[in-house]
């Protein structure tokens, strides 16, 4: 059950449901709470629904991006879980102003991004519906799922890239801004970019993981309460990429605070105790792991405690 | 991908993903076609879209009973695949005008239906909407799966149970006829049962089977196509309930044409050279399958050509 985009009624029918529904099949490893269902014999299996005006508008997503974009998002939940994408079946609905055109506009984004990452486009459904939107399950296997339970006390906080860029972008977009002065930024809203392969070799040296869907403190805050155990992010450590720092200029944030509740990077934010001396993807350390509880930002030394400030609707 | 209630437009976009999409993966033993995708280690997975209007109206619906139906009807693609069911995945998209009780009672209406099939309700999703609906993953495994390409000339066709009956109950309950005089037909509409242990037991002698959807016509006709085959209907071997007759006689219809076009009674319509002298459930032979193509209607000794004609919306 993935908690992007939720606002505080959708979290509480999340957290009902979790004491609703405890896991009884034997063959299911982990239930509702994680980024995904994980069976016990390694298929991982997640599901997200997309709706116009609540998750995206077509003013500036074209049909193409949208279904690039919502696949990416689908996708990367099962890089969090660091499992291999093996098929996704995606259900639209269809309301009555999208026509063919439109449909394989999307099928094109969704095609896009599965072939990249090897995965079969495999079924699901079309209805027609008030809404336009669409509900993507993917399917992949792992041999060792990453939750996001297993973090440390002594071990570090490490994120795959810069944060911050997906949420410049869609600001960008939507006041429609100087488009020229924010190519990375734009390009990683529209097309965001699932951490397969970096999932992968997580396996093997990550404690826990999770994707950054609602932002650094959300999800930060997440893996401190799944693994029991207290969060420090050092600001000083938290990259910050030029255009995030132009835009957070121009509108007067600090860029922190910007980051930490900016959603939609799908970058993986993991915990290990130690990076292997070989290793081919980039990362940044941006805080440690200790025994208690919460999460807390350091700025210059000193620590304060911070709420999950999630990007929510 | 299922075809329940599609019209023309949609089969259209089946037909094009189809043909867009075959199978690549080597894990993935049938994609799109069939009531579910299939795995080669025997993971059933299918999804399917109700939403408000198109396929289910709150006039007589309760929440309780829209949970229960969709549910059932989501499971009943397992049982037509000879699955077990293990999790299910629920996306729920809710409208402005529904509140946390009425999502209570949905969920309610899931329970019943999975607990009964010792299935897990193991995540989802939950966002806002216009349009009031859900989307239901269901995963399951079998160790030998039912598919719609095996019936063979000389098998015989068979159904589990009447037809018809769930059509007759969404009539007199649009209608608001006497629900007294159909109570069997009423039941049936609002709850109906996922033959999952019917096709559990069918692995063992089924040749190729199907759950009636869209109406005896359409899925016999989905068998014939997937199997190269030609199926024969005797029109005198056709079971009618006495509901089924009673509301036929009131609306001056042929009870025969009413259930050759009547869905969603999730019975599973399935070919076999023979059935076991040992079996604990009840089956009606209804046809029989031949060298050649298409789907024939036998009347006192005399073959019509009948085209599929299903519950379009």
């Amino acid at each position: 059950m993935s908690k992007r985009h939720k606002n505080k009624g959708e979290l509480a029918i999340i957290q009902y449901l979790q004491k609703r529904f405890p896991k009884r099949r034997r063959e299911v490893l982990k239930g509702i709470g994680d980024d995904a269902v994980v069976f016990r014999d390694g298929y991982v299996v997640s599901t997200d629904s997309f709706f116009e005006k609540t998750h995206f508008h077509l003013g500036y997503f074209s049909f193409f991006a949208l279904g690039y974009h919502t696949m990416a998002a689908s996708l990367s939940d099962l890089a969090a879980m660091g499992a291999a994408p093996i098929s996704a079946l995606i259900s639209l609905c269809v309301s009555k102003n999208i026509g063919m055109k439109a449909i394989r506009e999307v099928y094109d984004g969704f095609e896009e991004v599965t072939r990249k990452h090897k995965c079969d486009i495999s079924g699901g459904d079309i209805v027609n519906c008030q809404s336009f939107g669409m509900t993507i399950t993917v399917i992949g296997r792992t041999k060792k799922p990453l939750l996001r339970s297993g973090a440390a006390p002594g071990n570090y906080l490490y994120v795959t890239n810069f944060l911050g860029l997906a949420e410049v972008g869609r600001m960008v977009l939507k006041a429609k801004a100087p488009r020229n002065e924010y190519p990375d930024a734009i390009k990683k809203h529209l097309y965001p970019e699932p951490r397969i392969n970096e999932g992968l070799s997580l396996r093997k040296f990550a404690t826990s993981c999770i994707d950054i869907s609602d932002g650094l403190s959300t999800d930060a805050y997440h893996l401190a309460e799944e693994s029991g155990v207290k969060i420090v992010i050092d600001a000083e450590h938290i990259p910050i990429h030029p255009e995030v720092g132009r835009l957070c200029g121009v509108v007067m944030k600090d860029p922190t605070q910007f980051i930490l509740s900016s959603g939609e990077d799908f970058e993986l934010l993991f915990t290990a105790s130690r990076l292997p001396a070989e290793r081919s993807m980039r990362v940044f350390r941006i805080g440690r792991i200790m025994k208690g509880k919460g999460l807390y930002l350091s700025v210059r030394g000193k620590l304060q405690r911070i709420e999950p400030s999630g990007y929510e609707h």
